[in-house]
């Protein structure tokens, strides 16, 4: 330092923080969903390097463990370094290249996203669209898909906007028949409601890591089926995105463990740990659990009143739009939930915004308990309005 | 569940993981170093939402904490949802348009990840090079700018592969003077170099986590001064990376408070307490006991008969590129220090593989105690082979 002559130092930022403190939160959102304690646990581990032997082990214990909850044995299947939207976007990255017409089934807030994304990597985007709620039909994507003939048809599997599950079973088979990549949003549903990629044909599927998996934001999965990488390799120009790019990414996950980017190590150490939650409860006792507390929530809800927005046949046990009630100032009620209760529930979004609230129970916090409570506090509120 | 029909669930990747256990590494290395205690536990802490009052509050500190570390008074200085090269794509991907001209010095390997990036946001990149380990002058750099009048000229203050510090003073001067952006990597400097951004004269900036702030990797430093943040404005093409679109980003941490991605909660919470443990310190004496380590070290390894790649007047405190004596096996070296003492150093990276070991002394792990026992760690593997 002797040889520079520097300026003098501002402390005009050089702020007082106190020691970190947050209340105690019971997160009934949309997400992020409280992490389980032995994910927390495992995330504040000391670090290793991002090439020591110990940490090449784990990567493949997260990728295998990740295989079992999507239910795939797709080769490239890795946690991206970003929250979900970081995954989402790698998905189109890699695969969208410019011109190609992306197929995209609008029916909530994260369809539009998937516009958004794929606009910029360059894709012709079509959209097929439904209102917000509502699901699609074989016959609804057959049509779509004989109008556009897409190079990739896009779907959100559990649109968090809206509550609903689109029903993916047989829609392989039409992508097939028109040689498109089906590419699925996984987000709301990986390890909490049913979902077999490799079954159901999907090409392209990416999640997060803090809805029904309980791991904090962070981290986000990528699985490329054979189909997917064909298309990826066969690409004419680069992968827009360097970051995510999953040529060199893959390298790095694969046989080669070349240097990419520095992965987040601490956020893989719970990432692992969050999936081994996932494969020792085992998926049908997973999903299980999902569908019963959903179902208590709805019971109790109906009591007071509330309906849902989602139809019965097509709702996500993970996520609950439940309708406001005429007169209840929805906002007022989530405050209220915080502040006398610590319990975060959502807003509305997009067109449901104002209409709905959005009741999330996700992974660890999938509990009779949180029902319960919730329950009885939803009603203090609306007595006490 | 009922209603639909479930194929089986393949248990072929359920595999039955261990609680995890890593060994207690020493990371001497070029990143990831050593979290502080501190940073660990705030990581582990219980989580909140991404739009909670509180994680507002958190918010708030981080930036402003963040532009002491960096001594800046820009506005849109944040937390990337990413590592490192995420920050440094956002850096580029935010400010390059198509057919910018992108003058990057090239002495190093971050010097050519500069170019990869910025030839995919679809800049004209032209390479203003140097040999590996030598910085750029204010005359070479002139006459750069005069041949190639860019629209951004990129440099790398701390190059980890080189272990050079590139001065910075009068840069700026001569941007203005060409009407080009001053766009600076500050990975391996941020919080253990002297740097003064706005002194300086730097436009954009990017950092790590994981180097001299003693934070795991997942979240990266990003600022943009005005010019930068009107060139940002001015775009007439979209931002082409969704998930780092600071025109988007910037209204989450801003006052809007706009949604766009869920931020990785818990790696904020680090990432403030990392960045408390610089304000508390103070950067004079922050950048002091790194300058104080690493001069031991020097020293250390002159009595070991090691010499040092980078020259002194432009050597990093918190890397050193130490060249591998002749006759010895470099990476056999590396393996025995970590199977006997725990101690990760690096490889040489690029055109410097094979010539030089990488050893950081950053943030938390720039102590004496730490550079004795690498010096004696190294005096045993050298004496015995």
């Amino acid at each position: 330092m002797s040889s520079q002559t520097l300026p003098p130092i501002s402390n005009k930022h050089q702020i007082s923080a106190l020691q970190l403190d947050v209340p105690p939160r019971l997160l009934l959102g949309p997400g992020p969903s409280n992490a389980h304690p032995r994910v927390l646990q495992a995330l504040g581990m000391r670090q290793v390097g991002h090439l020591d032997p110990s940490f090449i082990t784990l990567m493949n214990e997260v990728q295998e463990l990740l295989r079992y909850a999507w239910q795939t044995d797709n080769q490239l299947t890795v946690p991206v370094s970003g929250t979900g939207s970081a995954a989402m976007e790698a998905s189109l990255a890699n695969t969208v290249e410019p011109g190609d017409v992306v197929l995209v089934g609008v029916n909530g807030y994260f369809g539009e996203r998937l516009c958004d994304m794929a606009g910029r990597c360059g894709g012709d985007v079509r959209r097929l669209e439904k209102p917000w709620g509502e699901v699609f039909s074989l016959d609804d994507l057959r049509a779509g898909l004989e109008t556009h003939r897409p190079a990739i048809l896009a779907l959100v599997h559990a649109e968090t906007s809206t509550g609903a599950r689109q029903p993916l079973e047989g829609i392989s088979n039409l992508c097939r028949e028109f040689d498109c990549l089906l590419l699925v949003d996984t987000v709301t549903s990986l390890g909490g409601v049913p979902l077999f990629l490799d079954e159901w044909g999907v090409d392209v599927a990416y999640s997060g890591s803090q809805k029904c998996l309980s791991c904090p934001p962070g981290i986000s999965p990528l699985t490329l089926g054979e189909r997917a990488v064909e298309k990826l390799h066969r690409r004419k120009s680069q992968v827009p995105n360097w970051y995510l790019d999953m040529t060199m990414v893959s390298k790095y996950w694969g046989k080669e463990r070349t240097y990419h980017h520095t992965a987040p190590i601490n956020m893989n150490y719970a990432f692992r740990e969050a999936l081994r939650l996932v494969a020792e409860e085992g998926l049908e006792a997973r999903w299980q659990r999902h569908q019963n507390n959903a179902e208590l929530l709805w019971e109790g809800l109906a009591e007071l009143g509330i309906s849902c927005h989602a139809p019965y046949e097509y709702r996500l046990p993970s996520l609950t739009t439940a309708i406001i009630p005429e007169g209840v100032d929805g906002k007022a009620v989530a405050v209220y939930l915080r502040k006398n209760y610590n319990i975060e529930i959502a807003a509305g979004l997009g067109q449901l915004g104002g209409k709905v609230w959005r009741i999330g129970l996700m992974g660890f916090n999938s509990r009779q308990e949180n029902v319960t409570l919730l329950l009885a506090a939803l009603k203090d509120v609306l007595g006490s309005f």
